[in-house]
């Protein structure tokens, strides 16, 4: 692929300054994805940015590169028929798996029944439980949810996955279909969603899987759309979960009236789990546009009908 | 060495129930610590449990076997020239590498920060830091310290380490010993301390150690009385610390008249970071008492000039 024109959308140009040397040979055009003008749209073959300006059309452009991880905010604009769209891959694996294994640990352990007992100046023992003895289901089975099975596993625990196909892969004890999932629901002390947003997730995690759990205790880090929420409220109120960590949420940021904000049995953190560190973002923008020139595979091309 | 009579002090007759057919050529006797008589010592070759009972002499038995890992209440009386003592080795470092990393992640991961925002209804993002970009020292690179060192280098931390010997370890990236311990306390985020209470480590850490740290964040997850806890709270409140976590103390329970109940920059657990469970215990007794049986050399003999 030919590329010449590249119109960075967002205030990214002191980020840019240090690969400005091996993107001397292009035209860059920074611009606030809000003053975005089809002036700009006409001259670029190349859009690169968080999020889609107003009037964005894939049609523009030959190619999109998308700084984050998850690509449903691009996928939402049709006319995709002649447009590659890539997307970052950094180590959103590695740092979702640290932010769940953080919550996994801090209730094995106990934290905040020992704070309260450190408030009321109470010496009571009560035994550690440890990862090798919890089973955890972790929903994708994609790139990010093996990093966190592999993680997991390390530990010990038996790390179940539920996926479309339920194909086998490397870290997973077992794993499921959608369609089985209760097969595994149904034993899952901790369950972790990593699924994207498409048209097939929406709302699918809701009353009929949150039935076959037991007193499960849930964590999203994929996308907010993907549970619904007043189903979760219901599981949590019917015992069916005993706790949720909610990092994504139907609509970000967290509207003030939501029910969750209050809740002791929801912690909930703003979209934190896996922030793209904007310089692994252009590093991977770069090394995705060397492989076009030289027009060898990219490993980052969204499929469209998968929709990730 | 020839074993017959084996006495065990505690409530475990139960516990041992599932090893009886394996002790059958050995005569037992249970016995609540505190009503063990001289009898029952002049009659018994080995003694078996977690603490000496209050007319505790080595001299009456072969062979003592404590339940614990840590062995200073038994090397706080003195007399053991003929007799061997050994200790149960189990998952602790398994156990303490999850303790540690449980507090350590959810630093990391700023759980208290967003449990405050969530308390506020404010949605306001920071960035979780990473395991990989963190410097983490072990005081006593046995064992435990290894193991912990071994979880911790899995995620990319770079874990130093401080020892008598200053010997090279797998796991650690630098090991120093102990009277040059500052340089490579003064550039650690996290400080673990997995050492025992022997003569040599007595209050060892105290301010001229502390006193090299720059905000750093201590862990002890070894014995109490190894800190100066005077001085620990002057590292709190000139900043060489900003926090500690702290499973040990130099008096157990901690009194209720104990500053540390009330610091938000303490948190504390009452001593539950690597508890024995009986069973494990028990089984590590057998295991033993075969090898000797056999004339085999054991490796959970303790070394009377090492103190562990």
């Amino acid at each position: 692929m030919k590329i010449k024109n590249i119109l960075i959308a967002g205030p990214y140009e002191s980020d840019f300054h240090p690969y400005l040397k091996q993107l001397e040979h292009y035209n860059l055009r920074f611009k606030a994805t809000d003053t975005i003008s089809q002036e700009d749209m006409n001259w670029a073959d190349t859009y690169v940015g968080f999020v889609p300006n107003e009037s964005f059309e894939p049609s523009k452009f030959k190619w999109v590169h998308t700084f984050n991880a998850g690509v449903n905010n691009y996928l939402a604009i049709s006319g995709w028929d002649h447009t590659l769209l890539t997307r970052t891959i950094s180590d959103f694996g590695e740092k979702m798996s640290e932010y769940c294994l953080s919550y996994i640990l801090a209730d094995l352990q106990y934290h905040s029944q020992f704070e309260a007992q450190q408030k009321a100046k109470v010496w009571s023992i009560k035994t550690p439980r440890s990862l090798k003895d919890q089973i955890i289901t972790i929903l994708g089975t994609g790139e990010i949810g093996q990093k966190i099975a592999e993680v997991f596993s390390t530990f010990g625990a038996t790390v179940n996955g539920i996926s479309k196909s339920g194909q086998d892969k490397a870290y997973f004890h077992q794993i499921s279909n959608i369609e089985n999932a209760h097969t595994i629901l149904e034993h899952s002390n901790y369950i972790i969603s990593t699924l994207p947003l498409t048209q097939d997730t929406e709302k699918l995690l809701n009353q009929h899987h949150f039935d076959y759990l037991n007193n499960g205790y849930f964590i999203n880090v994929g996308r907010g759309k993907v549970v619904d929420t007043d189903h979760l409220l219901d599981a949590l109120n019917e015992g069916k979960l005993r706790h949720v960590v909610l990092d994504v949420f139907e609509s970000e940021p967290l509207t003030e009236n939501s029910e969750l904000w209050e809740r002791e049995d929801v912690t909930m953190t703003p979209h934190i789990s896996a922030l793209t560190n904007i310089d692994d973002a252009i590093s991977c923008f770069c090394s995705t546009l060397k492989k076009l020139e030289n027009n060898e595979s990219v490993s980052n091309q969204v499929d469209f009908n998968k929709g990730y």
